[in-house]
């Protein structure tokens, strides 16, 4: 996607120091692209446009900007008053994402400046588990009471709404205790004097605290919800989920399987903000410990030494069985995880995913031994005058294939689901890992058909 | 996730066909759960249960059952009478979405029982090109007309808003064109007699028709948006997506770069309910494909017979040199392909991209080395009594080691960036298909050097 803005322009203006124009542009722009364009500034820069910004969208700017040392600096240049102002228009779970980030002299100065209800709800935030609904839920909601009528609940709405994340969803509730739901929508469509407990939704969908926030992010995807009320053990409502902040679990739940997939440790910093030494921490041990796990595929290869001296020919088809195997296994392994994180299978499932698996493999496996059998003789043999790959060598060849095939696709399945099962998050379970058990698999089983076969 | 419901409760009651009671707990449940749990019934039965589903709930479980095919018997089962009912409770997009699934015969008996005008809209909807914003947006929306007051707006919110898929954000529009937008928060906290052209926010977010679903999804997600108006070339307001559209896109996409970067072609239906057959299918060309370009592995290890020849051990570690190159040119590719599907790199950072990876590869390279050095001398060597691992091979080993995974991150990470730059999905360019370019450098890399420095 490309900029909504002329990244260009705005440069030259903050250059050559027309700042009224630039104010005047700024004014124009959505607030995730003022702060996109922030981040491309240096922070003296930064800490002067910044000061253009009205209140309101200076606050909004900030919770957007990406690189946290940026924010750290543009906190210390702001006076007390001025941070003030900022902390005031500030939704309070973003108060929250930013104070996680913070060195502790910047956060109790972020403390200083807030008043004192404020400060206990965010200090009542900060203690939820990192990846708890608790820590990504926002306590700024509009409750409304059972017997208050519709046209009370508006008069409410617009004395309480301006600060709150949402006002659309309103939560019925009574001793704190939450009853119902009722959207502006119902209470548009419905007549002033109506009473709330009237209309209100009685089956609603809650989360409580502890839940973990990956699993609230997909129930906003599966219910296709915009808010979800968070409950304590005594179904006390005390916060609510927004879809954006589900949104953005989502996204960065999403990239973590990726990284797990690919061997790497997950980082939180988008790619080119972080550094190489970082890199290279989060890349190195998942790369370390399969090269040093390959050490039994070596010492499977240096006890089949003879049988390969006897017929090296065997050699040059090593990195096409285990590529073939490596990529039987992680298709089998992938699309489990996958279907695993949607919730389309779980454990109980084990069998009737084993039976399917097991059927595509062999497809799988016949279509391969087939189009490699003939591969061979035609290519190998007869194009390029190999006297050595003879019927019975690719004989070898297209039977290791063919098991090799079926067990990729039986761990390869098998292996995500276990995890599952234990606790273990089942993207540890993909491809790097999958393809070093397959090798050494398929090496046992090629030398031990190679020897029963050839006699060798 | 588990279920909010109680399965075997519920299909108890179908078995003993306590329709009353089935009725009543049906009734306490969100429609995303009624789905499902028709979904584990046979036709027969759930077409006896969703005629106990009242008429709007029964449209909106409709939209949510899984299968195609029994969405379709469903509507066989059904008169023209409960037909029209339920069509009449679907918003439009999720009536578009289903006839696409549909056969002829059904979608002529769909359209037969909608109005002229919903027809009509229908079948524009269906004309946009099926991956556009277009094929996602609704036209169920709400428009105001700039010189209207808040208090006309809300008498028109009542008077139209119960069909539309979002009231709480309403577009201005003069002669079709959108002129900005409004929301009923901002309603809410204005007096009833403001005209709306004086709080519309002007800076509006928009796409065209034509704009790719998946660039779309991700606007969603970067802006944090709950809707987003479609406007057509003369910027006319011709339709809205919800951000419940945006997130299954995600979700789609999601799903389709994880198969792709396993080498799967995608498929839409969840993993269980695909058949054995057509997962074959979908798997069967990459691995045939990637198979088959492993003859080039082969070529390359047949013309270094001699060399393997007279020293065998370096066959032991020829799946440990291409297993850690094809895992480090992963993490690149994956690293690079994330980035790129996130925007935060574009092609233009292809050098800041490269001269990163080069340095996290040496950095990974020289440890993974001098590891390997230390395990060949230590382990093969002192532990194993293997002779032939002398230093002088355990050094074109490590050397090979350096320059493989160095090679595989540069590959690794230009792949999918050229990719992206030529158009092609830079998804296909992961894992697999760097393995075995890599697979066939690693080679070439280690016979270059242990001829060069074993001198054979």
């Amino acid at each position: 996607m490309h900029e909504n803005y002329d990244l260009e322009l705005l440069m030259e203006l903050v250059r050559q120091k027309k700042f009224r124009q630039l104010k005047e542009a700024l004014g124009q722009m959505n607030e995730v692209d003022i702060a996109e364009f922030l981040d491309e500034l240096d922070v003296e820069q930064e800490i002067l446009v910044f000061r253009l910004l009205p209140k309101d969208l200076a606050a909004e700017v900030f919770t957007y900007l990406e690189n946290t040392e940026d924010q750290e600096k543009l906190i210390g240049a702001l006076s007390d008053k001025e941070l003030r102002e900022v902390l005031d228009e500030l939704f309070l779970d973003d108060t929250v994402d930013i104070i996680e980030d913070m060195p502790a002299n910047v956060v109790s100065r972020i403390l200083r400046n807030t008043d004192t209800s404020t400060r206990s709800q965010i200090n009542q935030l900060l203690n939820y588990p990192k990846d708890s609904a608790g820590s990504i839920m926002t306590t700024e909601f509009v409750y409304l009471h059972p017997d208050a009528t519709v046209e009370q609940s508006f008069a409410r709405i617009r004395r309480v709404g301006l600060d709150k994340e949402t006002v659309y969803t309103c939560y019925v509730t009574q001793n704190r205790v939450l009853l119902g739901v009722v959207t502006v929508k119902t209470m548009l469509l419905s007549a002033y004097e109506t009473r709330i407990g009237d209309i209100m939704e009685t089956n609603v969908l809650s989360v409580t605290t502890h839940e973990d926030k990956e699993d609230v992010a997909q129930m906003f995807s599966k219910y296709g919800l915009t808010a979800l009320p968070v409950v304590d053990g005594e179904d006390r409502l005390v916060g609510i989920i927004t879809v954006d902040d589900a949104m953005d679990v989502i996204e960065e739940e999403t990239t973590e399987d990726f990284e797990k997939m690919a061997a790497i440790l997950p980082s939180d910093k988008p790619y080119l903000r972080t550094g190489v030494f970082e890199t290279w921490k989060s890349r190195i041990p998942w790369l370390m410990l399969l090269m040093l796990s390959a050490t039994f595929t070596g010492i499977i290869i240096t006890s089949f030494e003879s049988a390969l001296n006897a017929c090296v020919i065997l050699t040059s088809f090593i990195p096409m069985l285990s590529g073939t195997g490596g990529n039987s296994g992680s298709q089998s392994s992938v699309a489990v995880i996958r279907a695993l994180s949607l919730d389309e299978v779980e454990f109980s499932d084990v069998l009737a995913v084993l039976w399917k698996e097991i059927r595509v493999a062999v497809l799988c496996g016949v279509c391969l031994g087939g189009a490699n059998f003939i591969k061979m003789m035609v290519v190998d043999r007869w194009l390029m005058h190999n006297p050595e790959v003879t019927p019975l060598v690719a004989l070898v060849v297209c039977l290791t294939l063919m098991l090799t095939v079926v067990c990729a696709k039986i761990v390869g399945c098998t292996l995500p689901m276990a995890a599952e099962k234990v606790g273990i998050d089942p993207a540890v379970m993909a491809a790097p890992f999958i393809t070093t058990i397959v090798d050494a698999l398929s090496l046992l089983i090629y030398f031990a058909i190679a020897t029963h076969v050839l006699g060798i």
